[in-house]
């Protein structure tokens, strides 16, 4: 498969959308970003590396980290941080409030902001640093030592972030937090300010499309508590989730990974991924590859406009999917 | 793999769950079938067939047959049926009233049964008789001329089934009905009462495996306007389907297939599928196979117990799914 | 008190709001109403009468005739009505169907549509002719043999009146209707088409403002199972329910008879009403008067614009109010 | 009217219920109060005062508190309050966060939590110290300079009242709180904590039944901006609201004033009124009298279960109510 000329193709065609959309504006960080940006990458389980645009420039990745959280919090407890947070669908154009309220404090699924709050909580209780530990993972699954939290918008967001805090406190009123409601909202948005490139965000989600496994050539076993290689000498990949985990987290991605139009990116994409409203979207076709795209310009649900249809022309161009 | 040796050591580890659940009661026909009944079969690509237990008994296939309903109407309407129908979970332990009413008669998705209702609503637009030509697809699909519908059960629900007649009504009060509740909600129960075994749902479901175009033997290139092979010499195999709208049905079914528990499936399973309440299950392995279990004890979100747990064991047993 | 002077007073300056509001347009019957239309009438305990404008003009009291099916429904069965529908305001700005599903059944209370549906049935259990039942009533308490259904009207709704039909389905799936579907929305839409003046109306009201004796002079002592004079030789006023029955029907106006206007309605106005969407609104003035205004014209919530206000200014410049 | 013999007979019959309902728990400090605790208190608009049981006893008066809030707000800013808050019964059974968020931010009615908070926050802009304010206010209107906040109660629900801080933080984010967080629920929590008794409590809602004016021999014109006696000198009595003001209080008070439960105490007690979780409930007679009722054993939605069943037997017995 010619990716190249495809990423190229598909990046030309998307362009037709620029306009549509808008820049997030609820974080005065974010709305600075020029909404014409547009950068996609691609890279393959074998070691291939394909991308077009501005794949190598930093943006504020937002939910697409509470994929680095799943994945940390489901290596500490397992399958019982599903008796804290479910995994059905939001499913309704209402926020998360209300669906907390009727369920009782459990949110609905990993990839709501309520469900992230508590999985920050259930690193805080078994990792001693929870907001280095989601870094020092971002840059172990992107193999660079330069990626980091964009403190300006961390700071911008715990300035203004009254519904998040509002989630936070409620979350501690049914008993589903067990840490200071300061705490955790300061961890969390230091992790939705992660900084990333369309090919650091590939290569970060390929163990993904790997059964669980870090497969490029500085990956090593990683030791449980400090989530770092155990053994600088080896030269064995990583397994940092077991080939069922790295299903479920596929899983959770295909159903809940877009806010109310997960049904919408599975029928036109038909692939598992994660988006962020600072316009990035992640997504992997298990066995193959892994792929980012950014276009910060945002539609109403909060997922790239133009990151959606790049990923919809991609999966149609290669016809590949995961049905 | 040897299929046949994994479906009997998932009949036998599934049977562990033998009176969990309950079988359906609401109405007065399904209520009379056994609990312990059990029965699954696979059948490949290339034309194996395994099966377990009861695979060759009917059963109702209830819900099930939202599948071929949603085949039908993409024949017919396009991408133009999601102008009156979502395609998003539901997600929300609440039913479907609830939602039709904030979202104005659109029913959230194909398989929540508002959608059934205007699906059929759009058959009885575009087909001279929606009764028949479901029956005819499913006998078509698998190539068995003795599926029928259940007329008993039919007429159960048709004397009992407030609730769907009310959201008959409801869609009807938003203008998202176009021909009589009355003939709406009879073909809409004859299709739910169609009375299939696993053998021949499983077979029924492979052209979803198989990008759109039936596979098997019998198979013929299927004339739109009578949904029956074109031309009864050729021997070419059928397609039903374009491959993006395989594609997207397939994807529908992952979302949306299991009510409140998509995402549990998705979970648990990682395989687009679709339930019924009267305890079967259908799911497929796109490029691969396709599979069917029937076990009547339902959970309280609809779905098989068993039946469920039949399909989790066969994707842990074979390591196959589509993460 | 100068009654005539303020009524007038008050229809001049309620003149102002001609042209807010529209004409109800669901039922094609009530669309042709002109809207420039007004009347109004106030009768007291001590037998003045005083009107203005189109107080004689007949009109369909649509939802006002709940307050008839509920003093006939306690009159019947007391207060076990109460088993089977609420009495808290329904407030909130989505319609009752999803209450309904929410409270399994139960109608919030008696004057939203589908806790009428319920006091219909009621009515079919206790009365031999629920439909003759509603009208004699309106006709005794208006003290006019000419008071009628208007059966264009009924029959109109009857044809389009899809919501009802499904919130009548929806009551019949949670076993709270008895009788059969059909039946009872039959007598519902007739009970709605009820066409009374403002004279007849206001004086229909009195009652309710006397502690539930019929005041006038044609009044007799009512038999409990034919809802007529029981004995016409006499001469006493008819107690038609208990004061304790009659605080409570009152109250129940007070918070559940202007839809979601309930507490904008006792704010400006006072007094406990109950509105219908031909655009009429009767109100008490307990121990003191009844009154009632029709001006066509209503708001998004289903209330006649200058009915409110001309209520709002007849309150104020009496001073009186039950507050 | 013997109010004392009757006060007597209802502190005698309501007793039978002691036992119902629980002492509320969610705030430590209200869970240590004896359940069997039982005041009343009655004053007249012509000065008599009768009691019975622990009616000179202080409680917690929790929610009570909102009618003195929505009385001085209304003075401050008169009718522009109900831009930032509706005034409709919030009538659902699921609690206000869900209506906050349907409604962008507007509190359904003042009396719900979000709707003090909002109120307290127009207090803020508008009083030198709202914290004093409120507690000069509830001493100015029950005569008794000896009301206090209780300080442990606040502090209690300063530490664990999580989901009042996500309501603050909610309509923070919605716009509609314009100090910080911290400072209006410092306040709020204060003004629940204010420590009555029956006594104080039905003398402070004596101008509630007295179109606005402080009744009692103390009373003085209230300087606006001080909320204080304007001149020690004179004897007048002091106006605190226009009759029309009083009107809509006393309105919000009925549609409103019960939780989830306002249709319940109009139809079986038919006063307006307004309790609180301490076990409190004070309700006017408009023309006539005030009354407060306390026993602390509280049913689901919040209200004392012998207070209301006290209230019902004083109108039953006395035949007053404003129907």
């Amino acid at each position: 498969m010619n990716y190249q000329h495809i990423l190229e193709q598909v990046s030309q065609e998307a362009s037709a959308l620029a306009g549509e959309g808008n820049v997030a504006s609820y974080i005065p960080e974010l709305a600075k970003v020029p909404p014409e940006r547009f950068g996609m990458a691609l890279v393959t389980l074998d070691g291939q590396v394909f991308s077009t645009g501005d794949a190598s420039e930093r943006f504020s990745v937002q939910s697409i980290s509470k994929v680095f959280l799943l994945a940390l919090a489901i290596r500490q407890v397992g399958e019982k941080l599903f008796e804290r947070v479910g995994k059905e669908p939001s499913g309704n154009p209402f926020n998360s409030l209300v669906q907390l309220e009727y369920e009782h404090g459990i949110p609905r699924n990993p990839f709501i902001n309520a469900g992230a709050l508590v999985m920050t909580d259930v690193l805080l209780e078994h990792l001693p640093d929870a907001k280095a530990a989601v870094l020092d993972f971002a840059r172990l699954l992107s193999g660079s030592s330069e990626v980091d939290y964009d403190y300006a918008v961390a700071a911008s967001e715990r300035a203004t972030g009254f519904t998040n805090i509002a989630l936070a406190n409620f979350l501690k009123a049914h008993g589903n937090l067990h840490h200071p409601v300061e705490q955790v909202v300061d961890a969390y948005f230091h992790h939705c300010s992660l900084s990333m490139s369309c090919l650091e965000l590939a290569r970060s989600f390929l163990f993904l499309a790997n059964h669980g496994i870090l497969p490029h050539p500085t990956s090593q076993p990683i030791n449980q508590s400090t989530n770092q290689p155990a053994n600088q000498s080896t030269n064995q990949p990583a397994r940092l989730l077991s080939v069922s985990q790295t299903k479920r987290l596929n899983a959770v991605m295909l159903t809940c990974g877009f806010y109310d139009e997960a049904g919408e990116f599975a029928f036109r994409v038909g692939l598992p991924g994660k988006s962020g409203v600072g316009g990035g979207i992640a997504a992997i076709m298990p066995g193959h590859w892994a792929a980012a795209v950014w276009s910060p310009e945002i539609n109403r649900f909060g997922n790239s406009v133009r990151g959606m249809k790049a990923l919809e022309l991609l999966t149609t161009l290669t016809g590949e999917s995961i049905f």
